[in-house]
């Protein structure tokens, strides 16, 4: 996707003056006329800034990248690095979050980037991922041929590719390592139900539980995926007598500790807690989190390598990518306490 | 900036089918020939998609917002503020970052801007605020009648407006309130000082801290913007018998904070620290910071209507706009020990 930049020599033959006349000008120095530098600044405006050849041309159309916030961190770690990926496939990204633009139906949020020139969209957390919005609109974007790349979420029946982390899997292997250190009363803190994401991992949770013969509905607690959802789900879960929570974010995670520490309880030794993402949150606390780390990078590659072909009208030889997640083991978590 | 988009009874029109048509296409309902079909969608191709007025048209060019990163939450925070603060005034603000784009220099970054439609560019932490870049070629920008705010740093010099916080009196409300818990070795660390803002701080620091008669060049540690950069300085400003740490970002209060706990000392009996931005890292560490909150709905409202004023070819009646900082109170603050 590669386009010439004019170079400083065509631009002074089209202007009718000297290419050093266009270097000064360009380089803000002296011995240029008014008149001269008028005209080698139209050919700017015209021609854009002369220059070497550019990977990345601006003079195809953009890809919008819709975060629903940028207030979590993970969100804007996540487009940073969907945005770097396409950049490598010489696709300009652009961010924008729904919620800064007032807060608008993501239908109308969708169809102001496609004014603007955005000929792709790759939607992070989406409506595709809520259940509870009807998907059918998204059809249109087919059929009027823009590049559609779901990340985290799907729509089953539509056309449209996706990528992300295995959340089942993720709970999973949470469960495993707390298991291991000797935990057995597991809770499970994360967001909304009508979230596809919340729904995987519930069920990672709910298979896991029951093969270590665990299972007990009152250790699932629903909230929302803030830190203040974390606190209220994780007061509920240690009065069930939780010794370990795993949760839907690491964001989450913090309302867990920040929970128990209000209640009397030191992180990990009287309880372990896993977060979930790995974004920039998860070091900066402390203790610093256990958390589930979604593979941001390969995420982010598979979703501008996706984009990439669907721009140039092939087909990905996969609808939906799902990665395996990884445990990275830091601070919040340790064997249970003897007594519990 | 309202355009109004186009009606269904309209589109119907426009393409020959019948309204009901148009809506049960639209709605992916049965009941219409695969020709009809076709139709509706062409002329949604060319017409956009039916529907009410939005106040925020993409008829008109975007504009950018540029931040230098995404993985300091203090930066999307910034830019989502400005967004949203753009969408008040029917202006869609697109967010990308300069490392994102494998680190392009920040000029060819604005020119792949540029071409993809950008009017505006809000550049946050740019170049701008860079003592050691070359800021003749902002000129340019003007010249090609693209309308320019910068956020944090501004260039002497041009006719480009600039909002920001006053670091200067960041530095000073800190000191005194550190002062006032009877401390009296307070240490800076913050970033590079080539860079505006930190050139800003250090002055209202080194002013009040020869008010104060405390001014000792020792405590004063540069390091990088990050929280690594925090850890480094604090380590040589405790060595240095500082018993508070004042900051150039929150990032930097939590690196401040994980070297005193790992020498051994408790935030905030045994060393105060104080943050600067209050963005989303102040409350999810342990303990909360106590900061210099940035304005930020302030900051964001400013550069907004700066932006509106210059889009529409008026002169903005303020050049520089600076606003003063509070400090918000938190757990990482205390008064001085007794044996200090």
């Amino acid at each position: 996707m590669a386009s010439a930049r004019i170079s400083v020599r065509e631009l002074a033959r089209q202007v009718g003056v000297s290419p050093a006349s266009v270097s000064r000008v360009l380089n803000d120095k002296p011995g240029v006329s008014e008149s001269v530098r008028a005209r080698v600044l139209d050919g700017v405006r015209v021609y854009g800034l002369p220059g070497q050849a550019v990977g990345n041309t601006g003079g195809s159309p953009f890809v919008g990248i819709i975060v629903p916030e940028l207030d979590n961190p993970a969100f804007p770690t996540m487009a940073a690095h969907i945005e770097n990926a396409l950049f490598q496939h010489g696709i300009t990204g652009l961010i924008g979050s729904s919620v800064a633009q007032g807060g608008v139906d993501e239908r109308e949020y969708i169809e102001v980037l496609l004014r603007h020139g955005a000929r792709g969209l790759v939607l992070v957390s989406g409506w595709h991922a809520h259940l509870k919005h009807d998907h059918r609109w998204y059809r249109q974007l087919t059929a009027r041929e823009v590049s559609v790349v779901f990340v985290s979420g799907l729509v089953e029946g539509l056309p449209m590719p996706s990528v992300g982390t295995s959340e089942a899997s993720g709970a999973r292997i949470a469960i495993r390592f707390l298991h291991d250190l000797g935990h057995r009363r597991i809770g499970l803190a994360q967001g909304e139900e009508h979230y596809r994401p919340s729904v995987n991992r519930l069920r990672g949770y709910r298979e896991t539980m029951g093969r270590y013969g665990l299972a007990d509905q009152s250790l699932y607690a629903e909230a929302v995926y803030t830190m203040d959802g974390g606190h209220v789900a994780a007061r509920r879960l240690i009065g069930q007598g939780a010794t370990a929570i795993i949760t839907g974010s690491d964001v989450m995670a913090v309302g867990v500790i920040k929970a128990a520490q209000e209640m009397g309880l030191r992180v990990p030794e009287d309880l372990s807690v896993v977060g979930y993402d790995d974004g920039p949150l998860a070091v900066y606390g402390h203790p610093r989190l256990t958390t589930v780390r979604q593979p941001v990078d390969r995420i982010a590659a598979a979703t501008a390598w996706t984009m990439d072909q669907l721009l140039k009208g092939q087909e990905p030889p996969q609808l939906h990518q799902r990665f395996d997640p990884t445990l990275i083991v830091r601070d919040s978590t340790a064997q249970v306490r003897q007594d519990s």
